[in-house]
């Protein structure tokens, strides 16, 4: 993995559209997270306290579909993504999805662990 | 709805193909609730003990629609479906869910009727 920026410029002028925490909604959550690579990337993001660049995620597809994946995840609500300076910040939106869904997001990280686990597979 | 099968015939001959437990992948299970018919079927299957014919539930969708959420249901391992005598018999596989990803299934429920609430919908 490549080192993570951990110092935040501020963030610049284009910004990108979220769903308010009331827009939010269980079925398009369910959907992102039903997908392994948004999985992973939801995964990676909910063991990190800060923000993260796209770039440190190595995901095995290419750059448009990873691209597309974080789309999806934004326009669900599952994530936050923010220009700072010319790096796509990311972190995951736990204080909405919490407060929305309580105990989901929680269980359905455990569920992925869990399984890893049992497939003998490399978390994340 | 109409009045439900209390009374179970043995199942009859013909037999549908279900994933073993081990087979169950959370992947496919986030993917089947993500589906609102799906979610509403799972949703009043977990309100019961028992077996629920699939004429019981008058999903507004049409009837080659409604059977297949009730295929993907099944063969993602969220539901058993059997047939007895004409009928097909569906439930929530509970236990096999509950063993495999611990507090999932509830906290989707609790999720579903919570995002109800919000929305003033009429729940299930």
């Amino acid at each position: 993995m490549q080192p993570r920026t951990t110092v935040q410029p501020p963030s610049s002028g284009r910004s990108l559209e979220h769903p308010a925490r009331d827009a939010i909604r269980l079925e398009d959550v369910l959907h992102a997270l039903s997908d392994p690579m948004r999985m992973r990337v939801v995964r990676t993001l909910a063991g990190e306290t800060g923000e993260l660049s796209c770039s440190v995620f190595d995901l095995p597809v290419s750059k448009s579909t990873t691209t597309h994946h974080f789309r999806v995840l934004r326009e669900c609500g599952v994530i936050n993504q923010i220009y700072r300076g010319t790096a796509k910040m990311n972190a995951l939106r736990r204080e909405d999805l919490d407060a929305l869904f309580p105990g989901l997001l929680d269980s359905v990280l455990r569920a992925a662990a869990d399984q890893d686990l049992r497939l003998g597979r490399d978390g994340g």
